[in-house]
């Protein structure tokens, strides 16, 4: 091993047997950590190779047991996104594909810090469960063409250990790591093609769209190496998606959006992306019939009705999903109002992720509880003008003197001034 | 501890508060290895200034006890030398100086891979013992201006726990965790002044004088920062220095040279280090007094009975000392001839090194046993006209299987040519 790591400390690529050498010598527990972690610090500054990445993501995906979908019929597309605020994509984008006719098979994560994850939002929803077998899974798929789960903890565990020890040496950020680290838990869940939303922007991971194309061209390049269609679609995100942040919140604009009647950033994007699933699973054949497709499938309410029986079939209760003010609630609320008349030209996603999390609603170490009612609704975006003492979100808390400790990083996330900023775009590339 | 490996990661300067905590954290157990392996391999890439570099020196020093030889009076100088093949110049600089009136309390270390060390080589005599402590050590050096022991464990724990970390997580080679490591234990052993030996060739660390010429500066600047006189003298390690690799026939050709019988090179190197110290110790006023004084030590005889003393306060057999025949002798031994007529002009120290490991005289990891008596000794040197069939070196092993494996590498060590090479000078250069 230390052989390897001077290796890599000398700027060499590592081989096929040299990289599995170390991913089954650190899983098993025969490489010691202080090892690994010299090693990761190494690739920081060496970088790996496109040959190195995709080795490096396989036998992370080996590492431990693989979903396979191979029983379901069609082409199995699954989403990604590099984690944002307010971004309530997937709890959309799940039933939309899916009565479309794409197998959704997805494994999701919960969120840590500013960023949001699937299985809290759905977990606001009472009785709906994500921990399931990996047979009651592929079952589900099978039976219902839709399931929603936890992280099995025997898939990819090298990704586990490897992103813990990352997380405590300063060696998160690394673009082949990170590439790895999303690739290997896609494909082993069965993925067969994967759309990848890449968020850039303050509250995004990416801070500019060279990282994110660069990122992009990781990931498109492992899946040619494994043999997987992989898109990525670069998209803001300087403010926050939607108008809400905060798990049970997010569930309301989700259902909003099936109906039809969700925020025009978060109703495009979800478009967007379920076009190149619709493309990559073959059942559009371009991108203008595949956005038409689910435009129908919102306006007949089949995209709604494969949301409740998600719900259903993961034993939620339906009825709070036909009544959105059966939802979590909280005890308190507080109305947050402009200090001046001007242009709202930031709405910083990072800051309104922090005070999500000031609200309780979020997580700030991994043991944290999460207040499912809790959160932030937006009444206004970029780009739109207020006046002084006009109200531009309400926050909402279990512990009034949580608002105190919210509102110093609300006051930090915006910037109202007399001149109106140059708009930006939501979605800003796509690379194939 | 993240933000600081993050911070050392982007190539940013670590204060003293910071560079205190890592040490300290790691020598209690606070801060893990593999944060700080993670650390170190930052520090690799980005380096360390001469503020960090001396403030880590300085932190490491502190890590355990301090040798406090303020009793004794004059002015303490040390020497140290990086490491080579056949360099048994402490067993000779030691009692040579402490007969010119510099008190000798020198800490030493043992061999490991090609290279030998002192406590080896001492123990090879009958009956020595280099293990006392830290009162018993002060004690003797106050009575017979002389003492040489093992290092204490609780002297600098901080670079025994480093430097264990870094030999198996490829962090070894950087200067700045070289020099730390070099200064802090000096420095804990009470010098007041250091001669430092930097060797240069094959059979060194330091492959180039640049190299060399870089650590001696680093060395010199946290002597500067630390308010202690460094000289670093670059010296030749292409070829073993003096004719003799293995322990007990090291301590032979030692008395030798005490004798002024010692080989040309071995013999130099000696005076030029020997008259440093002098000069640093103030006992001469310049260079030529200072080489003066010792040669007439080694004229007279009072170098070697100072060895005498030695060997005799710290338990060794003095008979074997005054008859050298009595020094462990191996059951075999086996001359190596040239293969073909013309000058040796490469003589590969590394080579001879890792030739004499196989014959017994060293250890290929911390675990291994040492044959006293095994080792090589040359008949010929670089620039030596030798005709085939000729001896060049014997070998000697208590084990006649090994022969094949040392001859191995004594055939890679040689290079014989028609054309003799430019000489090279044993004392490159001086840096003060």
């Amino acid at each position: 091993m230390v052989e390897l790591i001077k290796k890599k400390r000398e700027g060499k690529s590592l081989d096929k047997e040299e990289i599995s050498y170390i991913v089954k010598g650190f899983v098993s527990g025969e490489i010691p950590d202080y090892q690994i972690s010299a090693f990761m610090m190494a690739v920081c500054f060496q970088g790996m190779d496109s040959d190195e990445t995709a080795t490096l993501t396989d036998e992370m995906m080996r590492s431990g047991d693989l979903i396979d979908l191979s029983e379901i019929p069609g082409i199995k597309v699954d989403k990604h996104s590099t984690g944002g605020v307010g971004d309530k994509t997937t709890l959309i984008l799940a039933p939309l594909v899916a009565a479309a006719g794409i197998p959704v098979a997805k494994m999701s994560g919960r969120g840590l810090g500013h960023t949001g994850g699937t299985l809290d939002k759905m977990e606001s929803i009472k009785g709906l469960s994500v921990d399931m077998g990996g047979e009651e899974f592929i079952d589900k798929v099978k039976r219902y063409n839709i399931a929603i789960c936890g992280q099995n903890k025997s898939l990819v565990p090298a990704d586990k250990k490897l992103y813990a020890l990352r997380d405590v040496t300063g060696t998160v950020d690394n673009i082949s790591l990170i590439a790895s680290s999303i690739m290997s838990k896609k494909l082993a869940c069965g993925a067969d093609a994967i759309v990848i939303d890449i968020k850039v922007g303050d509250g995004a991971y990416m801070k500019t769209v060279g990282q994110a194309e660069e990122l992009a061209k990781v990931l498109i390049s492992i899946g040619a190496k494994m043999n997987r269609k992989v898109r990525a679609v670069i998209t803001a995100m300087h403010e926050p998606l939607g108008m809400t942040i905060g798990n049970a919140l997010e569930v309301k604009e989700a259902i909003d959006t099936l109906q039809g009647k969700g925020p025009t950033d978060l109703t495009e994007l979800c478009y967007e992306l379920g076009s190149h699933m619709l493309v990559l699973a073959q059942v559009a054949k371009n991108k203008n019939e595949a956005r038409k497709t689910l435009e129908q499938l919102i306006e007949s309410g089949a995209a709604f009705d494969k949301f409740k029986e998600l719900v259903r079939i993961q034993k939620g209760d339906i009825s709070v999903i036909e009544n959105t003010d059966l939802l979590p609630k909280t005890e308190y609320s507080r109305e947050y109002k402009s200090k001046k008349d001007g242009y709202i030209n930031q709405l910083n996603a990072l800051d309104i992720g922090l005070a999500s999390v000031k609200l309780g609603a979020g997580r700030e170490t991994k043991a944290s509880q999460i207040d499912f009612g809790a959160g932030i609704v937006l009444k206004k975006k970029i780009g739109d003008f207020v006046k002084k003492g006009e109200t531009l979100a309400i926050l909402y808390a279990n512990d009034s003197s949580f608002f105190d400790k919210a509102i110093e990083f609300m006051d930090d996330a915006y910037e109202i001034a007399a001149e109106k900023a140059k708009e930006k775009p939501l979605i800003i590339k796509t690379i194939i």
